[in-house]
């Protein structure tokens, strides 16, 4: 289980890259090969699309139950949101499996953005593909009622465009709508982008799939363009 | 801004390194310039003991603005309870600050325990020297009351022995007594262990200051000596 980071070359640790290296086969969801194209000649390449995670799964079990060393690659960290729970579940005891980890979104994000987790903080999905949307909503709540930094992944996607907005809501009954917001595309990718607003101003258009989203806690604030949750060090 | 990841070199993203190897000036806490101990040689290196963050802030901001280049280190990354916050608030305008995220411990423990973080998450720090216990306590009872993984960064350190306790008891009003929890201690690095357990049966004395804890969700289970979280897919 191989963890991608961001996707640019210069986030990924050497232990992933010498696993992709020794690997026989690569396992993974088209878009993420594409990151790492040059390191797949000479070897069995198993790709297939979004939403083929079990059967992605699968194929990397039995190929490697023939004894054939296999990588199965995630963006980011295959631990968080990723491929490693899945794998492990189907590999049973007798295929050993590591977990290398990488530099997920919520930590990519928050470099481009400053410094917005130097707090307690939670990662919430905003997908309700697999969780019930009860539970998301449950667990907003408790990420207002706790002050926490809140980190969104999967903030929008076709068929649940208003997802980010019904977060926005029911943060707003726990956060100040002058709540510094940045809301990242692509983190440490080339094609970075990032917008900084507040949770009264943000906008559900500036949200897409490739973006993910942090909000502020009572004491996160816009400093030099950058947003900056302080740890409470006296300055 | 430097994340070093755990510490052992293979983490240790090719942007870190060259940000070490460009930098005139290294800026760490003596601890762990121990990793990078190959990479000081012909550098001016500011270290000092726990507790001087704002020290070597101060330190690193001041010889910045003399010209030079400065790397400041922090283990995992500089953005979670690092050093971001600290130096992009005194650096102000004029200093240039570029943040290179790292692995962090909750992702590096979570690769050593199988697959915990599989689903939504909070990650807390146990340390009160910054922040009031009853705020600590008040972000405990959100991860239990929003059935979050729960992941604990400074556990226990001297001064605060009985705080790992106290979590236990108030996740334990919302989780039952089989929560897998797991203790990592130095995950990723040389020396690593770990300890796999439950919320009732955790050992107050299995947790240290280099130890990470991550508490289950109501679906985490233990399958084959690993904790996984699982995400949610029928298989």
């Amino acid at each position: 289980m191989v963890g991608l980071g961001p996707g640019a070359r210069e986030y990924l640790a050497p232990r992933a890259l010498a696993a992709l290296q020794a690997a026989e086969v690569i396992v993974g969801y088209k878009s993420y090969l594409n990151f790492i194209q040059d390191l797949l000649a000479d070897k069995q390449v198993v790709s297939s699309g979004m939403k083929k995670e079990v059967d992605r799964a699968r194929a990397a079990v039995e190929i490697a139950a023939t004894g054939k060393t296999v990588a199965v690659v995630s963006s980011g960290d295959p631990g968080i949101y990723g491929m490693a729970g899945i794998v492990l579940e189907l590999a049973g005891e007798s295929i050993p499996v590591e977990v290398i980890p990488g530099i997920t979104a919520a930590n990519a994000a928050a470099a481009v953005l400053g410094a917005p987790l130097m707090h307690d903080f939670v990662v919430i999905s905003l997908s309700d593909l697999l969780t019930p949307w009860e539970t998301i909503i449950k667990r907003l709540e408790a990420a207002g009622s706790g002050d926490f930094v809140a980190v969104l992944y999967n903030p929008r996607s076709q068929g649940r465009e208003a997802h980010i907005e019904t977060a926005r809501q029911v943060l707003l009954r726990y956060k100040h709508p002058d709540t510094p917001v940045g809301i990242v595309r692509n983190a440490c990718r080339g094609e970075q982008s990032s917008i900084i607003t507040t949770l009264g101003q943000m906008a559900k258009e500036d949200v897409d799939m490739f973006t993910t989203v942090i909000i502020g806690n009572s004491q996160t604030r816009i400093i030099h363009g950058r947003i900056l949750t302080p740890r409470g060090y006296r300055l």
